[in-house]
């Protein structure tokens, strides 16, 4: 589960049918063509393009504009015993990646994203604000760059899984007064943008990667007189995301609130809301 | 006067004093390492750094924590008839560039800030959301670029002064649906955004230029999910401005409304608030 999903359920987006994007399975039917994942344990990328417009000859189904999205636009999700998806879509998961870390490589994904967007070095200082679950992972890929990164927060047990992850953590209003070169806006919430308006440098680049519904108020001309750069971030590689968690430089087993059973969706979503990574489990009694 | 002006009158921002920060003049007085400046005709850069910070230090005065801005931000300005400025703020004015024309100087460098930070070439599509004084100069520099470049405006007679200009100008909800590479939103409005957030291609650019007092709401998910990129932009460099007001490549008769005495400022300040560009002259009686 992930905040998207809590998100479609209070009805932030027009899509009806089963949710669900983050998950790890195996196969077990494919066309012959594709017979060779049978047996495979895989992680899957949510989007699936038309194949035959502009973006999809470009390889970006992302933007196709006629795209399905896995549980959360047009198709149905994983929160089921069985999903269909392209083969195209489909990465094996190193067996050291057990299925509880694997189910992060979606989000992990999303926050490798960020490094193909945005020249994140060592000489560079980070904010992440926001303590959940995509913020925790954010954080942990951009450490592997070898920038200083800093957490804000709201919620002292997040910060101190945070700090248990070996990030630098702070509540927000007791973190040391700095401006960084880059701040990534994580904190599901449309208030997030004016705190990463001010702990942004003038000619910074803050990462939008809050997708809460409806509209949000924002001090504008502040990033017209620091000429501060935004930048829209969504889904992100596999291959890199499955890498860190196979080395182990993302680690997700602090995240992990609880598993639950299908038939115990209602107590998954409130743990949901109150916590941090909820794993629904189609094969839990 | 710009819209900027208008603005301070409403008391926008904490500044006292003498605005106007466009402005052509003579130099009248130097120091003596100066000397050679006077008699020349001049307009100058309005911000003056601390000269020892690190922006300084890299020659970026515009982000000195501790500048002055000419008639903006703890400095007096141009709406006078003397004014004094550092020596290297100045850029002598070329004789084909009249003083009327001169005056643009400010804000076509701003425009010109644009071409530094964002590639616009022949094969891009631009739209300069916002028919006013700066919409319609950054639409003439942006054209200078060869791409295709499209005014979105409210007001039929300023629309009509563009389509004088040579620019391809519509009525904004008469405008061909089409979504760009690159959107300008310099509408001087808040909610100028969400209309550049649908004239936008996904992973597009939109440049801000609005400086509007105040907060203003926005469909910020819009953004992350089509991943836009969102560039505040402020100052420009004066030398290719100047270069431009030169060649005749940015026009600027169409755009002045009228010229005002210092006396007059009541009625100079009406004619800006519904007219273009308006002019201030302490030398009319």
């Amino acid at each position: 589960m992930c905040g998207t999903d809590l998100q479609l359920l209070r009805g932030s987006a027009p899509f009806t049918g089963i949710p669900g994007h983050e998950f790890v399975g195996t196969v077990i039917d494919a066309p012959r063509a594709d017979s060779r994942w049978i047996g495979r344990r895989v992680v899957g990328e949510i989007n699936i393009g038309c194949g035959r417009c502009e973006w999809c000859r470009n390889r970006i189904k992302e933007h196709c504009p006629n795209r399905t999205v896995v549980g959360i636009r047009g198709r149905p999700g994983a929160f089921a015993e069985r999903l269909a998806l392209p083969a195209a879509n489909l990465h094996e998961v190193p067996a050291e990646v057990d299925d509880e870390a694997a189910v992060f490589a979606e989000p992990v994904a999303a926050a490798c994203r960020i490094l193909e967007q945005v020249e994140v070095s060592a000489d560079r200082t980070v904010a992440v604000i926001g303590d959940g679950r995509l913020g925790l992972l954010i954080a942990q890929v951009l450490m592997t760059t070898g920038a200083t990164v800093v957490v804000h927060g709201r919620h002292e047990w997040k910060l101190r899984i945070a700090r248990a992850l070996g990030l630098e953590a702070y509540a927000d209003a007791a973190a040391p007064a700095a401006r960084h070169d880059i701040v990534v806006e994580a904190t599901g919430r449309g208030e997030g943008l004016n705190r990463a308006l001010e702990l942004v440098k003038p000619r910074g680049t803050i990462v939008l990667k809050t997708t809460c519904d409806g509209d949000s108020s924002w001090t504008g001309w502040k990033a017209v007189v620091d000429e501060v750069r935004l930048i829209g971030s969504r889904c992100g590689p596999f291959a890199p995301a499955l890498a860190l968690l196979q080395s182990g430089a993302v680690k997700t087993k602090p995240l992990v609130t609880g598993w639950f059973s299908l038939a115990d969706h209602q107590a998954a979503f409130d743990a949901a809301r109150s916590g941090l990574k909820v794993l629904l489990d189609p094969h839990l009694e």
